[in-house]
C-alpha cells in the first residue's frame, strides 16, 4: 500500500544518488592516498608548499567521510543508468579535488588554470598551462606525474569493467572476448583488474629504471615513467621531451614505453599466462604497428628528402609519431616546422589513438579497422548486388550491434570536435588553433597545431572560457563521448 | 560448341565497351551542339576566336562519328557494371572535350589549366584558374556559363535515372519515392527527365530576366543565370559576385535562384502537377531551410556585434551562406575577413550541400538527417537497452540498407577529402589550403579558405599536380564518390 507516494519517491531518489556518492567517495579516498606522496616529499625537503597538499588531503578526506556518513546502510548494487552518472561524476569530482594543491600551493593557479591542468593530467591529455615547469617544487612535479598515472590506470579499469557493460562505442567486441577468456582463466573482473594493475606498476618501474640508467635525474625518471605509461605526456620541462633531444637512446626508450602504454593490457596478461603469441596475433596490435610503420617511413623519407640526417630524422619522427598516435603528446622537436606534409599528417594522427583497453585516447585503432571492414563490405555489395556479408574481427563476428555502435561513436566523436572548435572560434581562436585544439582535447593527445598551442606552445594564453570548453572536450573524449552525451539527453532523465 | 573461346571472349569485351562508347557518343554530340552557341556569337561579333570553337566542334563531332562507325549494330542494353564505367567515363570524356576551346582559343590555357577549368565548370564546382575574366570574349564567357549549365542538368538527370539504380550513397531512398510516384503520374523516367529539363530551362530564363531587370548587362544576366541555377558559381568578373556588392537586390535575387537550384527538382514537378504543398512538406527541404536560417542568423548576429550595419550584414551573410551551402561558390565579399567564427563556420558549411536530386554537391542534407536519426536511435538503445528502432524519413522507412549506404558514403566522402588534402600537402600546400581545397573540390563548392584559394583568391598559382588532384576530387565528388571508388577496386574488374 503506497500511502505516501511522494515520500517514497523522495526516498528512492535519495537512495539512487547515495549509492553513486558512496562508490565515488571510495575513489576520493584513493586520490587522498596518492596526495600523501608529494606531501611527504615536500615535508622531507622542508618545502613550505607541503601545507597546500596537507590542506588538500584534509578537504578530500573530509568530503569522503561526509559522503560515508550520509550514505550509511545504502547498498552498492547499481543499475545501468547509475553507472553512466557514476562514471561521469567520478571523473569530474576527482579532477576537481586533484586541482586543489595547484590552487592552494605555490603555483597559485587560478581555478580555471588549476582545473584545466588537473583535467588535462587525469584524462592523460597532457596539455599544460604551466610555464617554468623546470622550477616547480619536486612535490608538484611528482603530483603532475601521479595525476597522469592515476588517470591511466583509471581508464584501463573503466575500459575493462564499466564501458563494455554500458554498450558504448562498440567496446563489447572486447567484452565478449575478455569474458570468454575470463571464464576459463580468471573468475572475476576484479582478478583482471588486479593483474592489469600489477603489469601497469611493473612496466612503470621498468621505465623508471631505464630512464634513470639513460641519464635522467631520479625524479625526472619517475615522472616521465608515469607520464609515458599513462600516455599522458606531462614532462618536467617547458621544452617537453625536447630537453632530451640530444639523447637518442632516451627518445627510443620513451617511444617503446609510450607504445607499451597504448597496447591492450589484457593481452599482456594473456601473454604472460597462456600464450606468447597473444600480442602479435592480435588484429588491433597489428593494425597499430602497421599504421605507425607507414607514418614513420613516409615522414622519415620526407625529412631525409629535405636534407636531414637519416638517423636523426628516424629518431625524431618515430618519437613524435608514436607520441601523437599513442595520444601521449610529448614533443622532442617542433614538428610543425618540418613542412606542409608533416603538419597535415600530424593533424590526422591526432585523431587515431592506440588500442582499446589501453591508456590511450583517440578514436582507437579497432574502430578504423571495423569501419574499413564495413566499407569493404559495402563495395562488395555494390559490385555483386546481393545480401549482407558477415565479417570477423579477431575471430569475433562483427554484429550489426557492434557496427552501429562504432558508427555512432565515430559520428559523435567528429560532431563533438566540430562543435568544440566552433565554440573555440567564437571565442576568437583561429581555424587551425580551434580545430587542432578541439581534436587534441577530445582525443586526449596534448599538443595542437599553430603558434599558440602547437608542440612548442602552451595553453596558458587561451581565454578562460576556451579552457573550460577544452576541459569538457577532454572529459568527453576520456569517457568515450557517448557516456556523456547520454547524460545530456532529456530521454535519459525521463527514463 | 565453343570452338574459339579466345575469339568469343574478345568479341564479348568488344561488345561491352562498344555499348558504353555508343551511349557516350550521344552525349558528345550534345556537347558539340552546345559549342555552336559561343561559336555563333563569336562569328556574329567577327571575333577570330570563333575558329577555336569551330575546330573544337569538328573534333568532337569527328569523335562522335568515329564512335558510331565503330559501334554500328551494337545493342544499347547495359548491365550494372557497364553503368558504373559509362557514368565515370562520360564525365571524364566530356570535360576533356569541353576544355578544347580554352586550349585552342584566345586564352591559350595549358592543358592542365584548361582541364581544371572545364572540370570545375562541368562538375558545377566553380573554382577558376582564369584571371582577367572581365576581358574574356563574349563567346568564352558564354561557354563558361554553358558548361556549368550542362553540368547542372547532367547531374539532375544522373540523380534521377542512374545513381539510384547503382545503389550508391543511399539515394534509393528517393528512387523508391519517385518511382512510386511515376507509376501513377508519369509512365517513364524519360518523362520525369523531360519535365525536369523544362523546369530547369524555365527557372534559368526567369533568372536571366530578373538579373537583366536588376541591372546586369544581357550577357552577364545569361551567364549568371546559368551558373546560379546549376549552383556552379562561375561569374564574369575576377571579383565574382563582388562586382554587384553594392546592388543588394541582385544579391537577394541570386540567393533565391541559387536556393532554387539546390532543391529537389522532382518536387517542382509535383508542386506544379499535383500538390501545392509538395515543397514545404518535404523533410529534406525543411532541413535545408532550417540549417540556412540558423547559419544566417548566427553569422548576421556575429557581424552586427562587430559593429556592421544590420541590413548589409544580413544581405551579405545570406548571399554567401546560401552560395556555399548550395555549393554554388559565388562570393560577394571576402568572408574570411569577417573573423574567426565565420571562417570555421564557412569551413563546415563547405561540406553540407543542398538537396539530393538538385544541381547541388556536398554531402547533401538528407544524409545528415539520416545520420541524426541513426544517432538518436543509438542513444535510445543505450538508455533503454532494447532492440532496434525503425525510423522513417519523408514517410519512407529507413532500412538498414539505406543506413549502411549513407554511412559508407559519409566515410568515403571524408576519406577522399583527407587523402586529397594529404596529397596536396605533399605538394607543398599549407594545412588550411590543403584541407579547404580538398573539401571545396569534393563538395563541388568553389572557393576554399586561406590567402591562395579563398573567396578572394584564384586557383591558378597552385602547382600543376595539385590541379590534377583537385580535378580528380571534383569528379569524384560529382559522381557521389562510390561510383568512382568501385572502379578502383580489383574486385570490380575480377567480377
Amino acid at each position: 500500500m503506497t500511502i505516501f507516494p511522494g515520500r517514497l519517491h523522495y526516498q528512492e531518489t535519495y537512495r539512487n544518488w547515495a549509492q553513486i556518492f558512496k562508490i565515488m567517495s571510495v575513489l576520493w579516498l584513493v586520490l587522498a592516498m596518492f596526495m600523501t606522496l608529494p606531501w611527504l616529499v615536500l615535508l622531507l625537503e622542508g618545502d613550505p608548499d607541503a601545507a597546500a597538499f596537507g590542506l588538500s588531503i584534509v578537504i578530500v578526506v573530509g568530503a569522503t567521510l561526509l559522503a560515508w556518513l550520509l550514505t550509511r546502510g545504502v547498498s552498492l548494487e547499481l543499475r545501468p543508468w547509475q553507472m553512466f552518472v557514476l562514471t561521469a561524476s567520478s571523473w569530474v569530482s576527482i579532477t576537481g579535488f586533484a586541482s586543489l594543491p595547484l590552487i592552494l600551493g605555490a603555483p597559485q593557479l587560478s581555478i580555471t588554470n588549476a582545473v584545466f591542468e588537473s583535467v588535462s593530467a587525469i584524462t592523460t591529455t597532457g596539455s599544460t598551462v604551466m610555464v617554468g615547469i623546470e622550477h616547480l617544487s619536486d612535490g608538484l612535479k611528482l603530483w603532475r606525474g601521479l595525476m597522469q598515472w592515476m588517470g591511466g590506470i583509471g581508464i584501463i579499469v573503466m575500459g575493462i569493467a564499466i564501458l563494455p557493460f554500458l554498450k558504448v562505442g562498440g567496446m563489447r567486441l572486447f567484452h565478449t572476448e575478455s569474458s570468454d577468456w575470463s571464464d576459463k582463466v580468471m573468475p572475476r573482473t576484479g582478478g583482471i583488474a588486479k593483474a592489469t594493475l600489477s603489469i601497469y606498476v611493473a612496466l612503470t618501474l621498468l621505465a623508471m629504471i631505464c630512464y634513470w640508467l639513460g641519464g635522467m635525474r631520479p625524479l625526472d625518471a619517475i615522472v616521465h615513467a608515469m607520464s609515458s605509461l599513462s600516455t599522458g605526456g606531462f614532462a618536467n620541462s617547458d621544452a617537453s621531451f625536447g630537453a632530451y633531444a640530444e639523447k637518442p637512446w632516451l627518445l627510443w626508450m620513451a617511444s617503446a614505453f609510450m607504445l607499451s602504454g597504448a597496447l591492450p593490457f589484457v593481452l599482456y596478461i594473456r601473454f604472460i599466462r597462456t600464450s606468447r603469441s597473444a600480442l602479435w596475433k592480435d588484429q588491433q596490435v597489428r593494425g597499430l604497428l602497421k599504421l605507425l610503420l607507414a607514418a614513420i617511413l613516409i615522414l622519415s623519407a620526407w625529412r631525409v628528402l629535405q636534407g636531414d640526417h637519416w638517423f636523426v630524422s628516424l629518431t625524431h619522427v618515430t618519437f613524435n609519431v608514436i607520441s601523437v598516435v599513442t595520444t601521449t603528446g610529448y614533443a622532442s622537436d617542433d614538428y610543425t616546422l618540418w613542412g606542409s606534409l608533416p603538419v597535415v599528417a600530424f593533424f590526422y594522427l591526432t585523431f587515431v589513438g592506440g588500442c582499446s583497453g589501453s591508456t590511450s585516447g583517440g578514436m582507437k585503432i579497432f574502430r578504423f579497422q571495423i569501419a574499413m571492414l564495413m566499407l569493404r563490405n559495402q563495395l562488395r555489395y555494390l559490385i555483386h548486388a546481393n545480401g549482407v556479408f558477415t565479417t570477423r574481427y579477431n575471430q569475433q563476428p562483427v554484429t550489426s550491434d557492434i557496427s552501429r555502435s562504432v558508427v555512432a561513436f565515430s559520428f559523435f566523436f567528429f560532431i563533438t570536435i566540430a562543435a568544440l572548435a566552433l565554440g573555440l572560434s567564437a571565442l576568437g581562436l583561429d581555424l587551425v588553433t580551434a580545430l587542432s585544439g578541439a581534436a587534441t582535447a577530445v582525443a586526449n593527445v596534448g599538443p595542437g597545431l599553430g603558434d599558440t598551442i602547437g608542440p612548442a606552445g602552451n595553453f596558458t594564453s587561451l581565454p578562460d572560457a576556451a579552457k573550460w570548453l577544452l576541459c569538457i572536450g577532454m572529459l568527453m573524449g576520456r569517457l568515450e563521448i557517448l557516456t556523456v552525451v547520454v547524460l545530456m539527453t532529456p530521454m535519459f532523465w525521463r527514463r
